[in-house]
């Protein structure tokens, strides 16, 4: 049965994955890009990437997969369902290449991007919201895409196999939290972690 | 001029330094001992023990220190400003082997215990305790030896030079944070970051 992933989930040390303040010029709040930095200086980023440890997580993002799920949050801005025009953060050509499933409250019809991705738009919990996306997917993996709460909501229904959070050595101070609620995770999976040289730790959680 | 430090100061994943429920027979609440098996395991705390990365850190502890502050939190359980025979969790001969300054607001007269350990009682804020523990020190460090709270007033006071924590994969959920209104802490320091075999994570934090 194919699995359900989550890769280069970035958090700082206080565990928030986003900053306060999100907005259309700063999808991360306060945190602007800082919980990044790591995998933009990644090959999987940019062809004069590093090679490294960093590289080799990142890279795991799209292998396999054949469909994603993310939440409302990481789709827009607050307020993106009361503008029809809005089509995602990504250009016309997303990095998801795969039928894509929007978690809303307030759906609308699918968008087909170029590239392969289709934007889905689904009022689903995530049980259900997961069958559908593994049909999709066939026997390939099914990638929860984030933000912290959809991802949070999918670990706390035992429905993750493999999870990769990058720790980055920042303080946010405030924000979203992904680890809330989430006592004694670690009991349902191996745990590894591995530090690199670029000050990240990254963490992964395999069942 | 002598420096402020914390050694070997355990954390889980989601930040907490200890559990809840805190009591006599549970120091450190749900936490129970998780957060200090890694030390547990290290020539540090027994002949018998481990002496790789875990152990270099662990063995950081006791050098070249001259005085330690703890708050009422650490040295006992809830309440025990209530009980006039309470001297602390660790026997007749407790680890610090120096003069060591509890921070609280019932103050009682100085306990000398063997070993070099003396216990003194200080109602003071972070700054001023500092001041009476660096005088004790002379030329050598100053511990601060926690609990969370009080490292973290002491972090927010931009008092400590060399911070080492050790994260700790397990998630508890609820307790007592350390990383609490710390925001961009990171800027003050040099952080570095190493996993090891055991499976937790060193973290310094050095200015």
């Amino acid at each position: 049965m194919s699995r359900v992933r989550a890769h280069n989930f970035s958090i700082s040390l206080d565990g928030f994955a986003t900053g306060e303040g999100l907005s259309l010029d700063e999808p991360f709040g306060h945190a602007g890009h800082r919980l990044h930095q790591w995998m933009f200086a990644t090959r999987f980023w940019g062809p004069a990437g590093t090679t490294g440890v960093d590289n080799a997580f990142a890279q795991l993002f799209e292998r396999g997969i054949g469909a994603e799920i993310m939440g409302a949050g990481k789709f827009g801005p607050p307020g993106w369902q009361d503008d029809a025009e809005w089509r995602g953060w990504w250009g016309p050509d997303p990095p998801f290449h795969t039928p894509t499933y929007v978690l809303t409250h307030r759906p609308r019809p699918p968008l087909e991007m170029e590239g392969g991705t289709t934007f889905h738009f689904l009022d689903a919990p995530p049980v259900d919201a997961l069958a559908v996306a593994r049909e999709a997917a066939g026997d390939l993996d099914v990638r929860i895409g984030g933000g912290p709460t959809l991802l949070r909501e999918f670990l706390a229904a035992g429905l993750v196999d493999h999870l990769h959070v990058v720790q980055v050595p920042i303080l946010l101070g405030r924000g979203v939290r992904l680890w809330d609620g989430l006592e004694a995770l670690e009991e349902q999976y191996d745990v590894e972690a591995v530090s690199t040289p670029s000050g990240v730790t990254h963490l992964t959680f395999t069942r």
